[in-house]
């Protein structure tokens, strides 16, 4: 924690969804990466709760990891959608005012199982991110750590090597999430288009999980060719 | 080539639009690796002219790298399909039967350019992969080597670091292209689960191509967390 700038420095997280085991991640490591995290829930007992443990677990301050309701969690700086996919139009319905001016991340995917495996279904607007767009017009919406491996997250904060693909349409946005996935170790956040791009991001996730149930790994993604220019 | 191993051993490959940048590339690369390749086009003189190009530029043995029509290239153990989307129906409507019984990989990727850059454009039975297998029923169809980077393959013949994502129905034929994938040096053949999950496979196409325009590279793709496991 001693390289970490101080949580006035950076933008202020809040995580829609914050109890689940992906929201729960993304708020430790970037709690630990030095800024102000806010998890959300229906139910703020349950994400003071969850924001209870990862501070003790991982030994980070009271005030740089709290719980709240997602409406508090909803008028941080930057505001990360981990919401079930059908849990996105409800909540962001009843939040699009408070998101105004905000960076909003999707990380959402809209996966169904069957007997073969994942697969993805389609989203009317194109994609999960286009969406919650739709639901949040006045917001700067980025796609984003759709292939993080959610457990792996919280497990520990050693690093975790691979990139994230940040697609959306508003540069000064993209460039704060790229930023803020670099400062988890070993992620790196590249620009892979505009959000109408954001489809074959998400629904690439069902063939990660083909990939570890074959394989019994976490897959992740890694981007070649970019050595030394990613980033920005 | 003195590791090559004798071409009777390994399947033979056609490829079918085989003058385009993508299919040269192949051709070239899994004849080095061993296969007896033939490049097929609309125009066999065109695809003997390539084949000849190619066969001296990179050394390459007159048995080894031919060119011929498509319905001689189809003929082959593996026919890799390397027509632009428009080409497929008019294609192999009139090669299903010669297809019986191979396998055969599509390599397609069916995108649109705008002034906001590429963008996948949605195909009709889910992806083009899925279309190759409604044309050719008698084929056991698998995806692969969407992002390869064409040009760089028939530059030289040396190492591409990237992974090829590897989408089937039929186990054994996606055993085989992972070969043929593992037969490039630097590549790993992935699987990545069932034909159904080709389509974000082929549509990340776009966001590769949008990471390409932005660094000013050509990016490929590789899978984390797979050391040591993954080519079978």
């Amino acid at each position: 924690m001693a390289d970490a700038p101080d949580a006035g420095a950076l933008p202020s997280l809040g995580v829609l969804g914050g109890t689940g085991p992906q929201g729960r991640g993304l708020g430790l490591r970037l709690a630990v990466a030095g800024h102000r995290v806010v998890l959300g829930s229906r139910d703020p007992a349950r994400a003071a709760d969850a924001a209870g443990r990862l501070r003790t677990d991982h030994g980070v301050a009271g005030d740089r990891l709290t719980g709240s309701g997602n409406a508090d969690a909803a008028t941080c700086d930057v505001v990360v959608v981990t919401l079930p996919f059908d849990g996105v139009e409800p909540t962001l319905a009843a939040l699009a005012d408070t998101l105004d001016g905000a960076v909003v991340i999707s990380c959402v995917n809209r996966l169904g199982f069957d007997e073969r495996g994942p697969y993805p279904i389609p989203v009317p607007q194109g994609s999960a991110a286009e969406l919650v767009a739709a639901l949040a017009p006045g917001a700067a919406v980025v796609g984003a750590f759709h292939h993080v491996p959610a457990r792996r997250l919280s497990r520990d904060t050693g690093p975790i090597a691979q990139d994230v693909l940040v697609t959306g349409d508003d540069d000064e946005a993209c460039r704060t999430v790229c930023a803020m996935a670099g400062r988890i170790p070993g992620m790196r956040g590249v620009r892979a288009g505009p959000l109408r791009l954001t489809r074959p991001v998400e629904e690439l996730t069902a063939a990660l999980v083909a990939v570890n149930t074959r394989y019994r790994v976490a897959a992740g993604v890694r981007v070649t060719g970019l050595d030394a220019v990613a980033g920005d």
